[in-house]
């Protein structure tokens, strides 16, 4: 595709510049007084409340009910939970005056809400009946990050946590694994986006689970995103917070718990696995505007009352649609600039268009263009509309796989990590080894794990048997 | 009716205690660790969601466009606004600890964010064909509180702000009074709550603004609530964070500036508008479940498999509907539950009621028993909800009317406040007198005014001519 917008660095040029030139020329976000703190303008902030109109309802068919807990944690209790201490406490922004008062007991801004649930479910959960407990909340963390970048790492960001209590074993595992497809759908029939699913390494298992599962997406770059992960964490966190019911055999039982979350950074990996030279490249699903109706010759009465008429049949079928019959900037500078934004499709309506009923159609996710009649706009607006969001799903998915390799050395592995994408490669699923590699190719992470108890393949850097097949790369 | 759960405090004994009665046997929250700062359960928070998916379509429609700014504001910003400091400043909590270490310039856990809004404004309006700007944020607020109740008042609530930008002053006086009416729908049309609504007087405007508008709810104690307020906030603000636009004639130009916002608060006015001794009583477009389905021996296949088939024809409707054929638990105790919980509608289905195809329909507000064929179901409990929801409404309208009087004399005034209910009433509109009838009271104040620039009448309190008449009011 030509290269339209001078604003925008190439990706191959620069691919953070892109990245950060993309967020601000397209109005997604602004920087705010506070380093690392971003204010979510209209355009970005419009992307993650579609994201939350698509997964909520799927959180809540899988039996979530939405609550919210304080962004307050009491220093004292933050404390108690050693090992989630270790692993937040570099990262805390810590609130020391009330009302004019130096506080007793210092207040976190919560940086994650395990310590809260735990809290709540030690005074609902008394009884095998109360359970299972399903919760979940749509909030704002904060962690106090040094290197931060709009949407993939911030200060402060907007996410979603369940946090959930079983009675079983069984039914923990299942719900991690559950949620984790329920994500895979997010991905898929949402963000047009195809996702590496499975199971965490022992090395990136979140400090206190007994099981992560994630995520991963492919960026353009090549390098790997973990855009969301589900935890099974057995009983340790409910046994550190006293959690304890009566069973059904009227003896006092731990319960098992798992966590989930997704957050605003599903709007950076929207960014990074769609966008072109041009800008962003939305799929319908999260666009804030679906389809533009861009006036020619907007001072001709006849060519507004159409590009009006065809905005209010669009916005009739529940689309959401754009007008812009603005006659102070010319039909170039606004293809130019509703191409920068990503606006999948443009419906353009002049003088001459109006003449033979039609209107000239641009698709911006395949560059395609054609002309439509106008009394087919109801009929093919919506179609389009999913095949764009289906056509962007596929080759999103092309490329993924494409991108993946079968290695069996280092020497093989160093080099697809150089080139970008996802090496498959036997190893020994050890922690020192991962570290190696992490070493060696300068930053490659196993993502997932493809395949467990293999019982063929030797590991590649410590020779013993490979017992995990994994998915290696760089990642943001 | 009668008073059915011991549990909870009668309301003519200690309103107070039937309040907090409620919030907790309902299950609407919990306290969390932090004095000030509850946990929003999920069906207290249910009612938040449903309340916040029925206005943002209505702010959308009126123009609102959602952001999310930071939850953090530097004081040394915040220290610049000195009206707004002497505001905010004894409630307010600061951080001073950010990743291990002291911060130079502490932040603010936002208790509201003008300051924020003027400064990202700042950067985006450069002129006129930049405006106008209605921004509109979903979040919560920190306000260091002594005295806190649930919903009614706390350390951190949940709430929206518009934050609004116009060319002209008549722009932002339009976009305050439009939305006092679109808060005074939510209340009619989803909260089945009449509210009065007019403009502060002088001594109760927000301080900077030019006028505040209010929406005033009437409690089952005979008190006011202020439920959500607009401002009509002139240029002052716009001028002190330095906002300036180059206008068409090319110079540069102060915006005018309105804000609005409502919070869950609201949740507080729900339990104490419709609330009986039995517990909640909830509108059904607010309603977390608007219909509950109670098996009566449920032991019996084919009571359970009625009851499913009922439930799932109900959810096909979109209807908010709970299925009840727990066997461990009584009819008698889940009737109790559900009153208590204020579902709208009750339907039972025993065997008996199974033989003849009916259910026993039980209608919370009203009281109302009766039965209904279960094909008639489809056709039936929509509109049976539409009803509850317009009768609900109708006899809140009625209370409130019936309490307003119309008095002259301060002792007139002090009579019916005494009583409870609004007295209306004309005065000077000078503020040094509403302190004096504040005093003389016990706590009236003036909540909304009816009618200004009246010219006849004398203020009771200092005899001179009265300008206005207001609602006088005990408020919360």
């Amino acid at each position: 595709m030509d290269k339209k917008n001078d604003a925008i660095t190439s990706r191959d040029v620069d691919f953070a510049k892109w990245y950060t030139d993309v967020c601000r020329k397209a109005e997604l976000m602004d920087y705010s007084p506070v380093k690392g703190f971003i204010n979510y303008l209209p355009y970005g902030y419009g992307i993650w409340e579609a994201i939350k109109a698509f997964a909520d309802p799927l959180f809540k068919e899988k039996g979530a009910e939405n609550v919210y807990l304080p962004m307050v944690i009491p220093m004292s209790m933050f404390n108690k939970e050693k090992e989630h201490v270790e692993g937040f406490a570099p990262e805390i922004l810590v609130a020391t005056v009330g009302g004019g008062n130096e506080l007793a007991d210092p207040l976190v801004i919560r940086p994650t809400s395990e310590i809260l649930f735990s809290d709540l479910y030690k005074r609902l959960v008394k009884s095998y009946r109360d359970l299972p407990k399903r919760f979940n909340q749509w909030c704002s963390v904060v962690r106090w990050e040094k290197t931060t970048r709009p949407f993939l790492r911030g200060s402060e960001f907007l996410w979603q946590e369940g946090h959930c209590l079983f009675e079983t074993e069984k039914e923990a595992v299942d719900n991690a694994l559950e949620m984790l497809e329920v994500y895979d759908r997010i991905g898929r029939e949402c963000l047009a986006i195809p996702f590496l699913k499975g199971k965490k390494s022992k090395h990136e298992t979140f400090a206190g689970a007994v099981a992560t599962y994630a995520i991963e997406a492919l960026m353009h770059d090549g390098k790997a995103l973990q855009a969301g992960t589900t935890h099974y964490l057995g009983q340790g966190f409910a046994k550190a917070g006293g959690i304890a019911f009566l069973g059904r055999n009227n003896a006092l039982e731990t319960p098992y718990q798992s966590s989930w979350g997704i957050s605003t950074r599903l709007v950076g990996a929207v960014i990074m696995v769609h966008g072109d030279d041009n800008g962003l490249v939305l799929p319908p699903m999260v666009a804030p505007d679906q389809v533009v109706v861009v006036g020619i010759r907007v001072n001709d009465e006849k060519v507004q009352a159409a590009c009006q008429d065809v905005f209010a049949r669009l916005k009739k079928l529940g689309i959401r649609a754009k007008l812009d019959i603005d006659p102070a900037k010319t039909p170039g500078w606004k293809f130019a600039e509703y191409e920068m934004k990503g606006v999948p499709l443009r419906l353009e309506i002049g003088p001459r268009d109006l003449e033979k009923g039609e209107a000239a159609l641009s698709i911006r996710f395949s560059g395609e263009k054609r002309t439509v009649k106008l009394d087919d706009i109801e009929r093919l607006v919506p179609e389009l509309l999913r095949q764009i969001q289906e056509g962007m799903y596929l080759a999103a998915k092309k490329r993924l796989e494409a991108s993946i390799v079968d290695v069996e050395t280092i020497d093989e592995l160093k080099e697809v990590l150089a080139k970008g994408g996802y090496a498959r490669m036997a190893y020994c699923g050890g922690e020192e080894c991962e570290l190696k590699i992490k070493e060696i190719t300068g930053g490659g992470t196993a993502r997932c794990i493809y395949k467990e108890n293999i019982e063929s393949g030797t590991c590649p850097v410590c020779g013993k048997p490979a017992t995990v097949i994994a998915y290696f790369a760089k990642a943001y």
